[in-house]
């Protein structure tokens, strides 16, 4: 079997069917480990976590070594992107992202990669420390978020729960909007073809805010704007797997799946498992769904929900994930029985 | 004819094709209006305004003696379920809902009429209101928030973006969630019932939160708990039309209207209009569903948005309004401008 020595992951990507599904889940790098929030009280700053590749590649690694998860991916987080574009972020602690006034003269594709530059170095020490530490089957995920996912916060300065300076923007000035995207369109793929280059082996892509818009909104500027990001980025390295992950995106899901390129659809804990194996696992291998609110309320509900995962989606290559970011206060007992049922199924 | 004497909203409910869609907008009577902010000032406190039928019903009144709207909607808040069963709620300003901890031992149905007694005068005061103004073709819609929807808040205390707490009860006290299911669904029903003796004409029933979970939840608290009170007002009221606002609902929107027993679906505005028309419009009359961001930012694209709907959905019975409330910084002027297009079309 010429897969032999390929990672569960990567054979997963193939569409190789594996005896156990490999396992990671979004944010596993993060608040709810007390190793991480440990690291973090000496660090200060999150951005400075971001671009200290010793404190990435810390970071990065702890949910490896604690639960031994079948992929890394790379602490960074999606702002990165405006910041390396000239558009200032800093996050205050409980409080979110701050973005300054988006001026969309003063952005500028120039410094990109020399801003960027801490994170390929850390994609680069985090597979040396994979190999050094004999995670030698983890893979290793880079990711961005998707242009629109992150023109809200640009547009916004801030997270938002009804997008409503975002819509404003888009819809009263669509060619500004259009420049917008333009640039994140560029400046995102040559940030995932940069992380391929630092040895990231799998690309997410994280559209968290699909379902913030619908009709030609979503047609143009998730999936259009997500197909012409991959297609640049597989250009360059044609058999890079890319998962995509356009949150609450439901009735476009297929739409989406047919026509950005992705290897790989991420499901949100609110599709329906029958629905995934039925109507999208056909398509491509799958990832998700369990809801972290699940994971973190735990017992016997826990327990049942991640084996119905593995039951309804274990007949073709999938990868088990959450439905969305684990919570910061999830009990790491909760990961602990999660992990042992999905490896015992 | 015998449908001649109907009034247009009525009509579109009863599958009847009408030359010009019947038109309201979801929190048409709010913040956007000078006259509302003018009383809002007067009132002082939110809550005062739902409960004092002067206040009530002069809000109402507000948007279709300024648009001609061809239905009114009675000015409350779903929170008053809880605050009619002894979970005390308050708003304030800027900072949205504030309840008291939770507690289900408190909780009773024996106050709920005594305490919702200002909204059922409020309801006859309106349809007064509207006879005396000769708003005879204005159709009077009572309303409330879907179980699920309520209770995030009841559990939360407040709005949220994560749902984590409303979660940890749902799947680690199914049982204690249960009880409060149950007793929502008894309150709403009740609720409902009384508002059609006191004078609404139509229902509408928001879930506002249905893409908070999947899978099962949804299936038991979102699909049952709404077709349960439905059977128990239709029970009473087998003629009274009820339309369903499961907003984010996706994937799940035909299961939703095929078993919860609703008239018509409300649309949220990411749903993509050919679907609508060729998936769910078959099924049933819809209602929806400009982005109230497009709305929001007018223009030239609000023209052809507005245009499109009508063309799109025109062909069969639909109810012209937003995918989600209006925007509290809308300017009326681009409420003129969709109207102007809507009747011309």
């Amino acid at each position: 079997m010429f897969v032999f020595m390929t990672k569960l992951m990567l054979k997963t990507l193939q569409k190789v069917n594996t005896d156990k599904p490999p396992i990671w889940f979004m944010r596993q790098a993060g608040r709810y480990l007390p190793e991480y929030r440990e690291l973090r009280a000496k660090a200060g700053d999150f951005l400075t976590m971001c671009y200290t590749p010793d404190y990435a590649t810390e970071v990065t690694l702890q949910p490896i070594r604690r639960f031994g998860f079948d992929a890394a991916i790379l602490f960074s987080d999606i702002l990165v992107i405006p910041d390396a574009l000239g558009q200032k972020v800093r996050f205050e602690t409980g409080e979110g992202p701050r973005l300054e006034d988006l001026n969309l003269d003063q952005l500028s594709l120039d410094h990109l990669h020399d801003h960027l530059a801490p994170v390929y170095a850390a994609i680069g020490q985090i597979r040396s420390a994979l190999i050094a530490e004999n995670f030698t089957d983890t893979t290793l995920i880079g990711f961005a978020g998707a242009p629109l996912t992150v023109a809200t916060y640009m547009i916004e300065g801030r997270g938002t729960k009804d997008f409503m300076q975002f819509k404003k923007f888009l819809y009263g000035q669509p060619q500004e909007f259009d420049r917008l995207m333009n640039l994140l369109i560029e400046a995102t793929a040559q940030y995932l073809i940069r992380q391929v280059e630092a040895g990231a082996e799998v690309l997410q892509l994280f559209e968290s805010w699909a379902g913030a818009v619908g009709g030609f909104a979503f047609e143009k500027y998730v999936i259009e704007a997500n197909q012409k990001i991959i297609a640049k980025v597989k250009a360059v390295h044609p058999h890079i797997p890319i998962i995509g992950f356009p949150k609450a995106a439901g009735i476009y899901l297929k739409d989406y799946m047919h026509k950005t390129g992705i290897d790989a659809l991420g499901c949100d804990f609110t599709l329906p498992l029958n629905y995934i194996r039925d109507e999208l696992q056909t398509i491509m291998p799958v990832q998700g769904n369990l809801d972290p609110g699940i994971l973190y309320a735990g017992g016997a509900l826990l327990d049942r929900e991640v084996k119905n995962i593995c039951d309804t989606l274990g007949e073709k290559p999938y990868i088990f994930n959450l439905g969305h970011g684990i919570h910061k206060d999830t009990p790491i007992a909760h990961v602990e029985q999660a992990l042992k049922i999905i490896r015992a199924d």
